[in-house]
C-alpha cells in the first residue's frame, strides 16, 4: 500500500541502490525540525501513528510496479529490482518522540533505521504526515491558550487541503488542545467529541426564523444551538430568547463579536436564559480569541475554522529527512549535508529534556550517550514490528497539555520569545567536526 | 462512502429536515467564490471530477449509522431517519463550470439541486475539494506564467497537508500549467508526467561525490540529473562535468541561483556539456522565478515545492456553499443570507462569458435567462447519473492555458490588477431586491 505515494527520485534512488549492490547497506534517516513554524515558540509533534501505519503497510501492487517499469527513468533498470519491489516490506526500526511531545528548532522528531531502500522511500510520506499534523496541533495549542480555558472547537474541514486533511487535522487539533471538532468522521475514527450547531440553510429553509428555531429545538432538544446571524443577529437573539427551553445556547457567526456577545447576553438573560451559552465563529484565530477574552466579552466557546485547519499564518514548516549514518558491512559511516545554507547534523541522536535543572534545557546527544532528564526518542518499530502499543489520543493530548503548562510563561504566549535552550552534547559536536573534516577538503 | 466526512451540523440539519417532513423539498445550493485568493487576478477551477466521484458514491455504512445513533445530538431523532440513511444515495443534479475554467470574485463554480438532505450533506466535502484544488491550480498558473515557457515541475508533496493532498495537488498543479510532478502516485492515477532528479542521500551514501555521479549515470542513463549542492555546488559541477555523458542535466538546490547557474553553465559548457540542462529548486515561488527569468539566469527548468503545494501566500480561499432556492410542493422560494458582512445572492444562476465584446465581461444571470457568450455552468449529473463524460485532465489543462492566454495582459501578471468585469443581469438584480424585501422587515 502507498508504495507510489512518494517522490519519483526516491524510487529511482532505490533502483540505483539496488543496481549498485547497496541494498544491504543500513541507513539511518532523521526527521528534524530545522526551524519552528513562523510565530511559534514550540511545535506539538503529531502524526506518529499515521507514520507507523504507513511503515507497517508499505508495499507495491503489481499494477504499480508495471507502471514504474514503463517509465523512461527505469528503462535501464534490471528486472531484479522489480522482483524486489514485489516482496517489498519495511523491516527496519522507527524511533520517535511520543505523540504530543513539544519540540524546538534543530531537534529530531523521529529516526528510521533500515536497509537503505526501505529508509529512502518513506521520506515524502513521512515528512508530509508529521509536518502537517504538527502544524495543526501547534496552532490548536495557541488557540486553546488564548481561549484561557473556554472550549475551542475545530470547525475547519471545509477549508482544509482536502477532506482527508480536514479529518487528520481535526485529530491533530484535538491533540493540541481543542475540545472537539465538527468533523463527524474524525469523531467516528478517533473518538473525538463532535460538536455542531445549526446552518444558515436551516434557517433559510423556513419561511420565518422563529419557526426555524422552534423546529430545531424539537429535533435537537438540549443540544440546540441557534445560529443568529442569518438575517440580523439581535433580532435573531430576541426570537430565540422568546422561545422556552431547551437549548444549549446560540452561535454568532459574523459582526462585531465583542459588542454583539454583550447585547445577546443581555437579551438571553432578560428572558431568563441565564444558562444559555454563547459560541462565536467566523474568521477567528488565536489573536482575535485573545482580544475577545481580554475585553471580557461574555463568550463561552469559540469555533475556529479556516485559520486552524490550514495553519494559515504558518502553512508549512521547515523539516528535513536526512541520512545521518550508513552502515556498510558492519562499518559505520557518518553522513551530513554541508552546503552553505542548508546543513544537516550527522549521527543517530537522542534528545534529553532536563526540566529538573535551574534552567531547564534540551541536550541533543549521540544515540547511546548517557544524559540527564527524559530521553525523548523511543523505539516504536523494531525489525518491522510494533514493539509496544502507541499512546492513545487522550494520552497524547494530556502529554501536550502538561508539557505546555510546564513551559516558561513567555514561551506559552502568542508572541515569539527567547527560545527554549537546546544544546548539542560535546560528543555530538565532536562528531560534527570529524564528519565535516572527512567530507570537505 | 464518505457519509460521515462532513460537519456534524449537516447531519443534524438532515435529521431535522427529515423529522419536520421537509425531506421532499428540493433545494438548490451554490458554491460561490466570494473573494479571489489573496494576490490573485483569477481562479483556475479544479476538483470537479472529485466532486462528481463523491456525489455518485455518497452513502453511509451500518457502523457509521450506529455511531450517529449513539451521539447525544441524535438522542431525540426517530428510527425512521436512520433507516433513511441506510438507503441514502444522491439522486439530484450537479451543474458546474468545466474543469480548468477561470472564475472571478462573486461567481458560482457549481450548483447542486437535490432533495434538501442530499443537497445539505455535501457542503463540507465539496467546499474543501474545490477550494483546495482551485488554490493549487491558480498558484501553478502563476508559476508557469512567471517561468515564461520554461517548464515548472511540482515538487511539493512532502510539504502538502497530508500525502493525499500532495497527490491531488499534483493533479491541480498540472492542470494549472506545471509540466509534471515528482509525485509518482499522481503519475499513476492521473497520467501526469513524473519527473525526478537525485537525492542528497544518494550522494551521501557514496564515499566520494564523483563515484555517486558515475553510478547514477549507469542506472539512469539519459534521465540522469546530478544534484550538485550536497557539499559545494561548483565543486559538484566540476565533478559532474568531468564525467562523459549521458545526462539530462544538473539540479541546484540551494545558494544564489542567479550567480550559481551562470557559473555552473560555464563549467558544463567548457566541458562540452552544452546540451545539459540546469534545473533549480529550493524555496521558489512565482516572484523568485520571475526575477530569475528577468535576470537572464541560464536556468532551463524550475522545481517548485512548498510554496506551490500549500499555496503558501494564499492557503485558503473564501468560497461559500449557500442555499439559493427551495422548492416546496412545486412552489419556488428564493433564499439568501443578508447579514451585514456576509451576504449571498438568491436564485439559481448562469454565468455568461462574453469575450466577443469590445470590453469582454461576465454576466451573472438567473438560470434560464438568455445571454450572449459562453454559458459556463453545464449539467454534469442529472437525477443522480453522470450525463456526459467529464473532460480529460489534458483537456482541462488546455482550457486553463487558453483562457489564461486570452486574458488582458494586466490580469496575467503577478500583481493584482483592475478586475475582470463581472456584472449581474437586470433580472438577477431584481430578484435580489425582491428577496431582500420579502425576508427583511
Amino acid at each position: 500500500m502507498n508504495g507510489l505515494l512518494t517522490d519519483l527520485y526516491e524510487l529511482t534512488m532505490a533502483a540505483g541502490y539496488f543496481e549498485c549492490g547497496k541494498a544491504g547497506e543500513k541507513a539511518t534517516f532523521e526527521v528534524t525540525i530545522r526551524r519552528l513554524p513562523a510565530h511559534r515558540n514550540y511545535a506539538v509533534v503529531a502524526g506518529i501513528p499515521q507514520v507507523v501505519d504507513y511503515l507497517l503497510n508499505l508495499s507495491f501492487t503489481a499494477e504499480e510496479i508495471d507502471y514504474m517499469r514503463g517509465l523512461p527513468q527505469f528503462a535501464q533498470v534490471s528486472a531484479g529490482f522489480f522482483d524486489y519491489l514485489r516482496d517489498f516490506r519495511f523491516t527496519g526500526d522507527l524511533f520517535a518522540v511520543p505523540e504530543g511531545t513539544l519540540l524546538f528548532a534543530g531537534e529530531p522528531a523521529l529516526t528510521i533505521r533500515a536497509p537503505i531502500i526501505e529508509a529512502q522511500i518513506p521520506e515524502t510520506y513521512v515528512l508530509s504526515t508529521v509536518t502537517f499534523q504538527t502544524l495543526i496541533a501547534s496552532k490548536a495549542a495557541r488557540c486553546a491558550t488564548a481561549a484561557a480555558s473556554r472550549p475551542v472547537v475545530e470547525f475547519g474541514t471545509r477549508r482544509a487541503h482536502t477532506p482527508e486533511a480536514g479529518t487528520l487535522g481535526a485529530r491533530a487539533a484535538y491533540l493540541g488542545g481543542c475540545a472537539g471538532t465538527s468533523n463527524t468522521l474524525a469523531g467516528f475514527r478517533y473518538g473525538i467529541p463532535v460538536m455542531g450547531t445549526a446552518a444558515h440553510s436551516w434557517v433559510m429553509s423556513f419561511p420565518c426564523e422563529t419557526d426555524a428555531f422552534r423546529k430545531l429545538q424539537r429535533v435537537l432538544g438540549p443540544a440546540t444551538v441557534h445560529l443568529l446571524d442569518t438575517y440580523d443577529t439581535l433580532e435573531g437573539a430576541r426570537r430565540a430568547a422568546s422561545l422556552g427551553g431547551p437549548m444549549w445556547g446560540v452561535r454568532l457567526d459574523s459582526g462585531d463579536f465583542d459588542a454583539l456577545s454583550r447585547q445577546v447576553r443581555a437579551i438571553l438573560d432578560k428572558a431568563g436564559h441565564t444558562g444559555a451559552k454563547i459560541m462565536v465563529s467566523g474568521d477567528l484565530d488565536e489573536y482575535r480569541i485573545r482580544d475577545l477574552v481580554a475585553s471580557g466579552a461574555p463568550i463561552d466557546s469559540f469555533g475556529v475554522g479556516t485559520e486552524l485547519a490550514t495553519s494559515a499564518d504558518a502553512p508549512h514548516m521547515s523539516a528535513i529527512y536526512k541520512m545521518v549514518e550508513l552502515e556498510i558491512c558492519g562499518i559505520k559511516r557518518f553522513t551530513a549535508k554541508f552546503s552553505p545554507d542548508k546543513n544537516s547534523v550527522p549521527g543517530a541522536k537522542q534528545v534529553f529534556r532536563d526540566v529538573a535543572r535551574d534552567v531547564p534545557r534540551d541536550v541533543i546527544a549521540r544515540s547511546g550517550e548517557c544524559g540527564s532528564g527524559e530521553a525523548l526518542l523511543r523505539p516504536i518499530i523494531l525489525g518491522g514490528r510494533l514493539v509496544e502499543p502507541l499512546p492513545t489520543l487522550a494520552q497524547a493530548r494530556d502529554r501536550a497539555a502538561r508539557s505546555i503548562a510546564d513551559l516558561p510563561a513567555a514561551l506559552r504566549q502568542l508572541e515569539v520569545a527567547e527560545p527554549w535552550p537546546v544544546i548539542q552534547s560535546r560528543e555530538l559536536r565532536a562528531l560534527v567536526g570529524q564528519t565535516r573534516s572527512n567530507l570537505l577538503p
